[in-house]
């Protein structure tokens, strides 16, 4: 195994052929791999970023959502969250998602990851926070074209959940690992 | 909450407007939300089916890969896997692809989920397998673009992977840890 063979793929040129402003772009790239080889043509699909908040009560339940999920055509159960908008800082966009989605707000907050969804197309970037004490402020306001219900679940429920596949989002059980690994 | 307010979206139209042949297609959709709300252009983004394998061996050590992942712009370990090709049975990829890519190969396969890497724009699909008591054939004879580095790891090693930022692909930590949760 050659130490090349983990570089970095260099992207000798990239050009969007395809754009919905602000929703989606679509680029092709031309590539040189390690080896050499040349690739012509090389497809990333970029969407908007967005958050996703882990939110722990101080009695240690989890605040969730359930609600349908187009990308799936299902119902899950998934984290509160949703796309940063223009200018805004992926930590306020949290704070704003969770209190806007949940009613429930936080003073302990930390960034304990970034994810891409697709790994070789990309398909947006996920922050995701961690938000501890989280308390009960008022009732959700979001203006989300899904409608959410708010529900309290404990580790040994959302594992239970998992299992029967009523928590089917890739980025809800990515999120929900890594917060557990790094810290609850 | 409304019994409705969990209802699947209805697709009143759909028509693609950017396609790459067998590489991806970006469809714009007319839909009528459960309260009776038209929204006009709802977009997705639809790219070829993929498998990933959680192999496992008979001394409970697990097949994984290191590899340059372009989506990410990093190295990551990953689960082996690829894309379902033409006509091809998903279960028939994960077969292939875990020899090809491994050298390592099983009788006891069993589907443990599919999973969409997007939650609102798709992004493809994951048919998620888990290969027990799998055996090691061969080298392997992947022609895949990255070059990989086969590794077995402990579910401690995994663990520990996860906490340091080894293990970074969405796809990869959703199904170890939905393998975990029904299985191991």
């Amino acid at each position: 195994m050659k130490k090349n063979h983990y570089s970095l793929w260099k992207i000798l040129n990239e050009r969007g052929i395809f754009t919905v402003k602000n929703r989606l772009k679509v680029s092709k790239q031309r590539i040189k791999l390690p080896d050499g080889k040349i690739i012509d043509d090389y497809y990333q699909v970029y969407l908007p970023e967005s958050v996703m908040v882990v939110a722990r009560t101080k009695d240690k339940k989890f605040v969730m959502s359930k609600q349908y999920l187009h990308g799936l055509r299902q119902v899950s159960i998934v984290l509160p969250g949703g796309m940063v908008e223009k200018r805004e800082n992926p930590l306020k966009t949290a704070k704003r998602e969770l209190l806007e989605e949940t009613g429930y707000s936080s003073v302990k907050w930390h960034l304990i990851g970034r994810f891409v969804p697709h790994d070789n197309q990309v398909c947006g970037k996920v922050h995701l926070f961690f938000a501890d004490d989280v308390k009960w402020i008022n009732n959700p306001v979001s203006k989300d074209l899904e409608k959410t219900k708010i529900i309290l679940m404990t580790e040994k429920e959302i594992i239970s959940a998992m299992k029967k596949g009523g928590i089917i989002a890739m980025g809800t059980i990515t999120a929900l690992t890594i917060a557990k690994i790094k810290l609850c």
